[in-house]
């Protein structure tokens, strides 16, 4: 299997690596940003290009991992010879590479890939293609890559990627509130981190509801007034203290 | 070092399952719930107690492992004999324990313990005492216990645990969401795990600021216009996504 990639960001990266680790081969990657293609064809030993020459034909699929709004800009370059092309989005339709060849669908990495991170990570791949041969072809490259594959549509790609929102962005700005916090109170951060690692932790075991614990949970009003009182010069974190204590409580009444 | 245990929680569980496998002595279990007590003690192999009878005078060391606002009514129990006390609270104030020994202190754990996990996380724990005396002894047996100990005074440790209600139980709930809205969507929970995991393992060798991406990050208000329009259904989802959202943006700012 020989791929083209189009991005050198981090989906690209991460991708790239894990496709060649697998056994693929990765003929040329393609990217407007010359240097940061030149240092990833260097990791995948391939050849480069910055999308003012040709891209090479002879892929038997095209990646196209850009940021979302680059997508259609890019696919004026793609070989018009109905090879597989993919792109990596969580929030794009598939809709978008219906031009471009007749075979075409999704590749999603449902993961948080970071090219300055080595450690290849668990990773969901969510796919989806346009016709049953690329679907076929699309879970033959995915199942290479990942143990978890699963076909999804555009309507809950969006889904799972807002999703993927709250555990993921919405759950670093926490770490990151507190890691602030504790900068400026001169406490270690450090010393939470064993605590941040469980609570993720023991998802694989239990449910997140039956896990909920703390003063809001309990209700314990007098808790509230005192972290409040100690939040007082933090706008940001009492705010968002706040919000999560009556998201909480709320909750509770659902139950 | 031989230990009586009041309370039968699950820090007390935790704390006495700890203490036994490191080569203490657990004499008793005192709790007001007989049938928690009892099951703890099983476990402990030790005696058992609901506050009636007579705490064990013999120890070296009595932890009060109860709510906080328990511990005050169950100090009158205490052998009034000078052994070591200790309480295990993130925010009750060293202080309460100063009539019922001459020498108190703290033994914190700053970790989420769940009594019905069998594995034990790495636990980081907070210590402070009365005097050089006491914290000497609670020093050796918090070292015992695990390899991260810190002094803390009061207000580092209630600040630590503000903090701790961050990462843990706003986390925690953030996963309960996103968990409620795909249960309620009909999309896979577990498909988000492999990215909870590595959202939380890679402040391991990453500042959690270096690590925000995502809409909110990027300031992409088409994406941020889709996301509202898929939790339309959801007020409770809308809000959390809104202040997250703002706080994010505030916080790029400061930098």
């Amino acid at each position: 299997m020989q791929a083209v990639i189009i991005g050198s960001g981090n989906v690209a990266t991460f991708l790239g690596r894990l496709f060649i680790q697998k056994g693929g081969k990765v003929l040329q990657v393609v990217s407007r940003n010359l240097n940061h293609a030149q240092k990833l064809a260097v990791q995948l030993n391939c050849n480069v290009d910055d999308l003012s020459g040709t891209i090479d034909p002879s892929a038997d699929v095209y990646i196209i991992a850009v940021a979302d709004d680059a997508i259609e800009s890019v696919l004026t370059h793609v070989p018009n010879n109905n090879k597989l092309v993919v792109h990596v989005s969580g929030a794009a339709s598939i809709n978008l590479l219906k031009n471009v060849s007749n075979n075409y669908g999704i590749l999603y990495p449902l993961q948080s890939l970071r090219k300055e991170i080595d450690t290849i990570p668990e990773i969901p791949f969510l796919i989806d293609a346009n016709n049953a041969e690329a679907l076929a072809q699309i879970k033959d490259i995915a199942s290479k890559l990942s143990t978890m594959v699963h076909i999804a549509t555009d309507e809950e790609r969006k889904r799972l990627h807002v999703a993927a929102v709250f555990v993921n962005n919405f759950t670093n700005h926490l770490y990151s509130q507190a890691a602030y916090f504790c900068e400026k109170e001169n406490i270690n951060f450090n010393l939470l981190k064993p605590l941040i690692f469980e609570t993720a932790a023991r998802l694989a075991h239990l449910h997140p509801r039956t896990l909920q614990t703390g003063p809001a949970k309990r209700n314990d009003i007098k808790t509230f007034q005192q972290h409040q009182e100690i939040l007082a010069n933090y706008p940001s974190l009492l705010e968002l203290y706040k919000t999560c204590t009556e998201s909480i409580q709320q909750f509770n009444d659902k139950e």
